[in-house]
């Protein structure tokens, strides 16, 4: 259940994953804004002509930046944990606000800073709703399973998963780009609805 | 309880009126990135130098407008319409979903990308802090009068307006960087909770 700066803590054993590293301490440093294919290169240990023999610009490098994180996260979300669909539906949310969420702010600033390039930029926008829907799909699963076994009443697990994602992004985006966010209360109004919503209690 | 775009419709009367109309016309054209001082003086039909006589860069320009953008929503946002709480809120929720994010798809884009600013400057950080913070406490003040008029159920007003929030930014985010935010289904789900957890409707 290791989150994305554990990721980048080992020596990185190829030279994908070393651009990568690369690539993360550089945004860590610098930020998006003024992140340069150099400025990377100067994180990087081998010759930084790899570099531009691999990327041809500053963006497709980060296009691949956004794959590998999702690679990252795919292999760190926790999917065999958890006896029923609330337990494993507990575990994403203590992943998401435990790992994602309390992630070094500076990264978190980073990806908020490339998320919003999505909104010009078709390339990144296929990156997060690739992004978005690999959790989406994980949610929607366990809770249709819930409805199945019964843990759960009868709701749309499309339209609740929807909710979930919702939640988390507001959740991610108030957090780096206010003062007021509180985390705590917002994960617990989250397991609140989920109480309410999906298994009906009160 | 007009949106922004019918904000800027009329001819301003004043200079700084003036400014932000040029500001709003040159941000739908370039984008945040791609804009500068230069740019918004093209849209300006006074004399240009009044631009640097009032602001002495893009950045401080920018935090005069989300300012009046505040202003523009503390106008619009509907205070006298509904009888009971849960009316109150409804015409909010409608407000939001209605105007703030059935905005101009170019207008939403760059309200994000001046916000992914506030992850590393302090005055954007500050102003759209102040921005949540106005719909948070009118939220608060609407569930606090329904829970003390018997409408709501005894809820936190506090967590109930922070979930509300997260939750609009969350719709915002998604729709604004990702291809599949179904905003019918998110608002759908919205009005959900509310009657689940405020209502205590099932």
């Amino acid at each position: 259940m290791d989150g994305p700066s554990e990721r980048f803590e080992a020596e990185p054993d190829d030279t994908r994953a070393a651009i990568m590293k690369a690539t993360y301490e550089a945004l860590l440093k610098h930020g998006y804004a003024d992140l340069t294919i150099q400025r990377i290169g100067d994180e990087f240990a081998k010759s930084k002509s790899l570099l531009y023999h691999h990327y041809e610009s500053k963006d497709a490098l980060l296009v691949d930046f956004m794959a590998f994180m999702l690679e990252v996260m795919e292999e760190a979300v926790p999917v065999e944990e958890g006896e029923t669909a609330d337990e494993k539906l507990q575990v994403v949310i203590d992943h998401v606000f435990e790992n994602m969420l309390a992630e070094d702010d500076d990264f978190m600033h980073a990806m908020i800073e490339l998320r919003a390039q999505a909104v010009h930029d078709e390339a990144f926008r296929e990156s997060f709703t690739k992004n978005d829907e690999f959790i989406t799909d994980r949610v929607r699963e366990i809770i249709a399973d819930g409805v199945a076994e019964g843990t759960f009443r009868d709701v749309d697990p499309d339209r609740a998963a929807t909710m979930f994602l919702t939640f988390i992004q507001g959740a991610m985006f108030s957090h780096a780009t206010t003062e007021n966010a509180d985390l705590d209360v917002i994960r617990g109004e989250l397991e609140t609805y989920l109480d309410l919503n999906l298994l009906g209690e009160d």
